[in-house]
């Protein structure tokens, strides 16, 4: 059986990156999605285990002493991190995982596993980012201005990543995942066992 | 104004990559189709300029001394290049150009212009390019085995190809070169500008 593929998205706060990727997931239902861990407290309406798994100060501390994680990384103030053995269960029974995480984790995944197809999601403008972050109920002005100043640390990030795409309408940047997920799969290195197949 | 693509396809004889391309060509109307000289004879209802640039082995000789050709090859006897002023007038008025050439042409194109991107079109296996062969009217057994035993040895060029698509069912096919051309695009190296235009 084919080996999943492990796809790492990142991408500015405010960008939309958490609305293309369940809107990935609707148009290609059999990729998965990795789980992180985190220290955060668990806010009303979320369940442990599916938007995160919610964890100790401790038993995060304990996870990387035992190596688990794919990669972790500190996110204002609080710990986040991705444990790798249920990401390897996934990509081991042919399923393609996205990882939806910050730069810092994303180089640390693309480092451990050079294989990784990795996506950097931008917004058409720094405006138009700035909108959205003040869209979506952030009304303290410093707070948006704080986000986009880590944005722009963000984007110099960017160009360690295989492909940018930009979320200007969601469908597109959708459209443009799925190019990349169809592209990637038939790149020479994946499809000689074909060739060999055919001789 | 963005520059076009140079865009090489391969593929053994047989496996239908002028179905793929004329289809492709459909649906992206605005790639241009490279036209190639040649010094064999024109067939009945062939044009000159449409299907070939038919030219003498002299002319053939001079564009050869001249450095005008992208690539050329002998092919059967006969000799195919692809003169290089048309192709980049097409890609300087921002137009995408796909070579449809022999391997090779194709590898010499690669060495040329490594910003090219190269796509090898197979078949699904050598039983199905035996039979497109012979179905397309090759009632000669002993040409049909001659292509055949080309096509071997043009599958061990293939990995050299940046991607390899096998021509099973013919809209899958396009649909899998249209993926890839659209995934380079959005690769990070041709995404940058837009990165400084948000910075």
């Amino acid at each position: 059986m084919r080996k999943g593929r492990l796809i790492v998205i990142s991408g500015p706060s405010g960008v939309g990156k958490g609305t293309v990727v369940k809107a990935l997931m609707e148009r290609e239902p059999e990729i998965r999605l990795s789980v992180s861990a985190t220290t955060r407290d668990m806010r009303p309406g979320e369940i442990d285990g599916v938007q995160y798994y919610f964890v100790s100060h401790e038993t995060f501390e304990q996870m990387i002493a035992e190596d688990s994680f794919l990669e972790h990384a500190q996110y204002v103030g609080n710990r986040y991190g991705t444990p790798e053995a249920p990401v390897d269960r996934m990509l081991a029974e042919g399923r393609d995982v996205i990882l939806e995480i910050e730069v810092q984790g994303g180089l640390q995944v693309m480092q451990r596993r050079p294989d990784a197809i990795s996506v950097f999601i931008a917004a058409p403008s720094f405006k138009v980012l700035g909108e959205r972050l003040r869209g979506r109920g952030d009304t303290d002005e410093e707070k948006v201005l704080m986000r986009l100043q880590q944005a722009r640390t963000e984007y110099l990030v960017a160009p360690q990543y295989h492909y940018i795409v930009i979320n200007d309408r969601l469908e597109d940047a959708v459209s443009d995942i799925q190019a990349i997920l169809r592209a990637e799969a038939l790149k020479t290195e994946h499809q000689q066992h074909l060739l060999k197949e055919a001789l």
